[in-house]
Parts: structure tokens; C-alpha cells; sequence
């Protein structure tokens, strides 16, 4: 098509989406599955703006994310302000500011959309939506357990089977007891050596246990603390390291206890953020085609602390609405579209308005989306615009339904 | 409370919300009446992100919006980025682009957030969310009927009475006939005068005669077209007054027929934005407390050839949160809170976890909204809890009921 170039373009921003109606209702389709289960779980839902002050990101999220990511910009009150890049800390400044109001346990939700300046490619927008799903107030490692079966069963409430899907963990407190009591590498060293296991996947085999050994002075003995290390009984025996296995391994039980079995520990999960503490997870697509991580999260009892207050025991994960998408797509479990409208109402004449719009009047009262043809085309295009838009049924009101104050209502045939 | 100043505020950025669940309840409420009202019309959901391309305001938004009040940057690849101070350019775009495959009539609706750098004050955030119900393909005025009438519907839904609002209509086919047959203005003339009028309520009257004299470079005769003006008769007998007149009442008799009686024409109705083609309703609060008005539409055909195409047939209104949230506080309308979660078990020893976990998954299974209080504190401060989150009911599970298998499900006071 010859484009005048003065003509503004329809095209969207760089790296975000239109949702046309059909588009929107697999939107709406994940949503309301999150909804319903998390709602389940007795979360309530919170929300808040995209703008936040940028000095929240500052402490706590992912140096690459804040410096290389986010979009902050100065408004025309020379405030610094980003759009928000992920929800964790917004989420802990609105409970640490009612912290003494508040009642706790507090399970809170919220589907915000999240902003990254990054290249667009698949899986990887610029904006995508993402539940948020945050338990504060329990220390102990019932917020662990109940926090993976949630996830577990939003995946089964899309129709997920137990092979499509497998669910990883680890635990930065077994790590940090690693780090320390194994290796005993200092502030620093813990914390390279940490963002060097959170860009494994990426590094080839030999670069990743070279910078390693640079990290921590040797060549790497072990990460995985399992019985096949030689070295495990030896490691196990340190008490740090032996409490956070024992208690990463006590929620691999609880969850097979509750029929979860697709859960396993798995030393290279770490998480980008910098606020976690203990218990870590990462749900991966099973399917060859599509074998990546899926979403994940875990614990972070110190993040309210940025605010100057006490911390507080949290929970959290995010799951975003493209890989889940995509997931769903791959293992082919989205509904097929239909319009939410029911009913459109071809009128043949103007004459025949009136009685139209008192059918469509008494439709709707009845519960019935009827949405009514104004355009007094023939009827073969009124209804071939119904099947273009997906619409299910149609009534035609001409002059005999309008003198007999009768009318039939009929299938719209979707495929012609 | 005395802050450490290196520590993080949990105050949100300048002029925009948190939502609390309470908070979000009412939003939710909202958003649900408006759901149910514009889809029993037929109207189909959609969604855009909340940046566009800043080109897209440049041709038809109300210059003050575009130059002082948007949020307006440069992107990171040197773009520049806007994010949308209103819906309509957004859904144009939309249906321009692919307006070859979509069927019409076509109803859309959407709930999007939209931004305007404004001094934060009562009814005007800097943020506020807006229901967006448009209409494409109807050029006769079936469209504007039913489009007031679907305004009106919702505040009928809301629990509105007939005296709580009243709804102004104006037509700026009127105006612009009366600008070009009675004052023979020009383009920039009749431009200048209808952004004198828009701005008329903000004027002192002599300021606002004496500037629209100096444009029109006569004293105002009139701009009320009513049976009481002198110079009625002879301004009908003008073909393009009579047309507009004529077809602005028929509107109103069309609306009456409908049993909506609380409609009138008033002159003074304006609406901001340059893109309006022919009818603009407003609907005003009568409350002397919030007498202001709650929001409007009209009519828009010629939009879409921004975009290069043609123009197409096009109705819409945007109805704002903050203000319809005024309205019904103003009217006592607003549903009281009650959280979304049905129970919380309160669990009396570790060793009742287990039947009391069984419980909850039980309930969830018949369709419950269930929150486990794991923190394992005396009972009361657990019900304490459950009434801070204004969770109706609660269960309590210890020693006996984890041997008898039996359970009570007791009301929560919410008043102790």
C-alpha cells in the first residue's frame, strides 16, 4: 500500500502490542485463570501506578536492569521518574508504608504491566503484563511450599499436564552457606561469583569455570550438594550448610506430599534479583520447542528494610502474560475466539428500527450482549460483518417481524 | 515517625494512586458496571500500551494538552514517546490500520490509564483510568442515540436516579453552521471562537463578550438556537442551521422515546478536542456539592484520515474513575468493603497444619476463596487479623477438629 509520507503511521511503539479484541481475550483468558486461582489462595488484589520515583529501583533491583533497562526520564517538575520495570518493590513500599494497619498473613495479587528497554525479540517484550503474586508475615517454610503448589496450580488450571511443565529450586541461604563455609569467599567474592552463576546459561562451559576459579582463588570443586558429590558428607557436616539443605529438601517433600512430583532441586537456579534470601524457584517448559524458563521467584525477607523500617518476612513470583502465551500456544491449550457479543440484529429498513431496537432492549435485560446493525446494508453483508467479528448468533427484523412482533434467532455459520 | 534520610520513601510518585484492596474493590466496582453495561451493547474489548509514537497527538488533540500537559520523552533509541494523555487517537490508529479485515458496525471498549502533567487537586490526578466506548461505521444518528443512551444506562447501573444527572447535548455541525452562515467567519476565526467558548466557564462574562467581539468583530447575537432568541425564525431559515437544528432535535425526541427525559440541548457545550464533527453530550452532576461535569463524547468522522485512508463514521465517549468515583460518593452509591477471600483458617499447633491445609483445598475445590493463617499466634490475634483484611469468616482448627475431622465456620465480628 503507497503511504502519503505525511500520514501519521498506524504501527504502535517500538517493542509493545496492540490487543485487538481477539488478541485481548487470550489476554483476558490468562487473566482470569490467574485471577481465580490466586483469589483461591485467599490473595487480594492491589494495583498502583507505572510511574514510580527512580530512586526505588536504586537499592535493590538488578544493577543491568536499572542501568541498562529501565525507561527513567525528568519530568517538567524535575522529578526523576521510571516506568515501572518489575512490581517486587513497589509492592514492599505500599506494605511497608501501612505496615501497623495492615493484617498478616497479607496475600496480595496484582497483573501490573512492566517496562524493559530491551531488543524486541521472541518472549522479550518492551511491555508485558505480569501477576504478581506476594505473601508477607510467614517466616517459616509454609510460605515456601504454599507459594510453588500456587504456582502449580495456575499451570494446571491452564490445562497443563505434569510432564509439560517441570518446577526447579534452590535456596541463595544453601548458597551463601556455600559461598562462605565451603569456599570461604568474602562480601565481594560471593557476590561475583553469584552473578557469574546467574549468567551460566549463557557462557560457554570453559569461560564460566574460568572466571570462576579467578572469583574464588580455585578451581571449583562443587555446587550441586548431592549424595553422588564426594565431597557431600563433608559439606554436609558444615551447619549452615547442612540447615539449608535439610530445609530445601523438607519442601521438595512437603510439595510431593500435596502429589506435586515434577519439582526438583537444581543448583543453577539462581534469580536476577539481588533481594532474595532463601528459597528460590523457576517453572521450565518441558517441550523441546519451546525449553525455557517460564516465570519464577521466591523468598525475600529483607527488601522492606530499604524503607527504614523492620523487615518482614515475603514471598513472591512473577508471571508474565508472553511466555505464558507462548507456552500455552506451544502445548495448543487456548480456547479458540469467540465474540463476548452474542447476538447482532440485522434490520432489513429503517422502518423496521424501532421494533429492532425493542428486541435488542429485551434481549439485553435478559442478559443477552446484543449489539444492533444500524448500517441498512443487505442482510448477506450484515451477517457476513458478524461472522468477521466472530459473533455467534443473529436475528433479522424486517417488516413481518416487525408487524408480528416475532422473530428467529440463528446461528451465524463462522466458516463460509 | 523520625525517617533515616538515606532511606527509600514509600510515598508513590507526585499526583497518581496506590491501591489498596479497598481501594481496588471500588476501582473494581467500577470498571465492573461499566463491563457489563457496554458489552450487553455489543461492545467488544480491547487494548494498546500506554506509549504511542508522540506523533500521533500532533494533529488532532487540543493543542494545551499536546504542548503543557503530556508526558512526552526521548527514548533510549531516539525516538519520541508519549504516554497517551487520551484513548481516541489510540483506537483510530487501531481501526485504521486494519480496517480492510474488521466488520462493522464495529463497538469497542476499553479501561485504560491515561496521563496528564496537571497540578494534582480534587477530581484531577496526573493519572486517572477511563472507560473508552466507541463506535465506527454508523454515519446517521442511530449512533449518537444509542451511544447516550448507553451513557445513560451505566449511571442508571451505578444506582443513579433521573435527578442525580442530567445529560447536555450540542452539536458542532451546529456551531460551525452558525459560525459560517450567520457571523460568515473563516477558518481561523471560527477556530478562535469555539476555543472561547470551551474556555467560557473560566472567563469572567464581560472578558468573554468583549474577546469573542474582537474575533467575530460584531457584539455576540446569539448561540442559544431557541424558539425565545428574536433572531430564531430567520437564522432556521438558513439550510445549514435548519439541518443541524433540526437533526440535534430529533436526537433528544429519540432519546425521549426511550423514556430518557433528563436530556437537553444547552449551547455552551463545547468538548476540548479539535477532532469533534457533529453531536457532543456532557453529563453534569445536579448536586450542588459536585455540581461538575462527570464526562462526554461525540461524534468524530473525520479522525481516521489522519492515517492516510478515509475517514469512517465514528461515536465515542471517555468516562473518567476519579470523577465517577466523586459522583457516587457524592450519592452514597458505593458498595461497602468486603474482601474478596471468604475464610481464614486460624491454626491452633504445627501439628493441625496438615488437616487444616486439607480443609482449605477441600473448600477451594467448592469453589471457596481461602486464606491459612500459618503464623501459629493465639487465636484472637488470628481473628484480629482476618478482621483488619475485612475477611468475613473464619475456621478454627486445633487438636480436636485435626482428630474428629470436623470443623466450624464462625462470622468474623468486623466491629470488635
Amino acid at each position: 500500500m503507497v503511504k502519503n509520507t505525511s500520514n501519521i503511521s498506524t504501527e504502535p511503539y517500538k517493542g509493545v502490542r496492540d490487543f485487538y479484541p481477539e488478541d485481548l481475550a487470550v489476554q483476558n483468558y490468562i487473566f482470569s485463570i490467574w485471577k481465580k486461582v490466586v483469589e483461591s489462595f485467599g490473595y487480594n488484589e492491589y494495583n498502583a501506578s507505572v510511574l514510580e520515583p527512580s530512586d526505588l529501583y536504586k537499592a535493590k533491583t538488578s544493577e543491568e536492569i536499572v542501568n541498562e533497562q529501565t525507561y527513567t526520564f525528568t519530568d517538567r517538575g524535575d522529578r526523576e521518574v521510571t516506568l515501572r520495570p518489575e512490581m517486587t518493590p513497589t509492592v514492599a513500599r505500599m506494605i511497608a508504608s501501612r505496615k501497623r494497619e495492615l493484617g498478616f498473613p497479607a496475600r496480595w495479587y496484582s497483573i501490573p504491566n512492566v517496562f524493559r528497554y530491551e531488543r524486541p525479540q521472541r518472549g522479550r517484550l518492551r511491555e508485558h503484563w505480569q501477576l504478581n503474586a506476594d505473601v508477607f508475615g510467614i517466616a517459616g517454610t509454609e510460605a515456601d511450599v504454599e507459594t510453588i503448589k500456587l504456582a502449580y496450580n495456575i499451570m494446571k488450571a491452564f490445562g497443563a499436564d505434569d510432564s509439560h511443565f517441570e518446577i526447579k529450586i534452590n535456596s541463595r541461604k544453601l548458597l551463601n552457606a556455600i559461598f562462605n563455609s565451603w569456599y570461604e569467599l568474602d562480601e565481594n567474592q560471593a557476590q561475583a561469583f553469584q552473578r557469574l552463576l546467574d549468567k551460566k546459561s549463557k557462557l560457554p562451559e570453559e569461560v564460566f569455570y574460568g572466571e570462576v576459579e579467578k572469583v574464588i582463588g580455585k578451581p571449583l570443586e562443587f555446587l550441586n550438594l548431592s549424595h553422588q558429590n564426594p565431597t557431600y558428607e563433608q559439606a554436609m557436616a558444615m551447619p549452615d550448610i547442612r540447615e539449608a539443605k535439610l530445609e530445601l529438601d523438607s519442601i521438595v517433600e512437603q510439595l510431593k506430599s500435596f502429589g506435586i512430583s515434577n519439582v526438583s532441586y537444581d543448583e543453577n537456579i539462581i534469580r536476577g534479583f539481588d533481594y532474595y534470601t532463601g528459597t528460590v524457584f523457576e517453572v521450565f517448559d518441558t517441550d523441546p520447542a519451546n525449553n525455557r524458563s517460564l516465570f519464577g521467584g521466591g523468598r525475600y525477607d529483607n527488601l522492606l528494610s530499604i524503607f527504614g523500617g523492620e523487615s518482614l518476612p515475603a514471598f513472591g513470583f512473577g508471571m508474565g502474560d508472553v511466555t505464558i502465551r507462548d507456552f500455552l500456544e506451544t502445548h495448543e491449550l487456548l480456547p479458540s475466539y469467540v465474540s463476548t457479543t452474542d447476538i447482532m440484529i440485522c434490520i432489513m429498513d429503517e422502518s423496521s428500527r424501532s421494533y429492532a431496537d425493542k428486541v435488542a432492549d429485551e434481549l439485553r435485560a435478559d442478559g443477552k450482549k446484543v449489539s444492533v446493525n444500524y448500517s441498512y446494508r443487505p442482510v448477506v453483508d450484515q451477517i457476513k460483518s458478524a461472522r468477521k467479528q466472530s459473533i455467534p448468533y443473529f436475528i433479522v427484523i424486517g417488516e413481518e417481524e416487525s408487524l408480528k412482533k416475532t422473530y428467529d434467532i440463528k446461528q451465524v455459520n463462522q466458516h463460509e
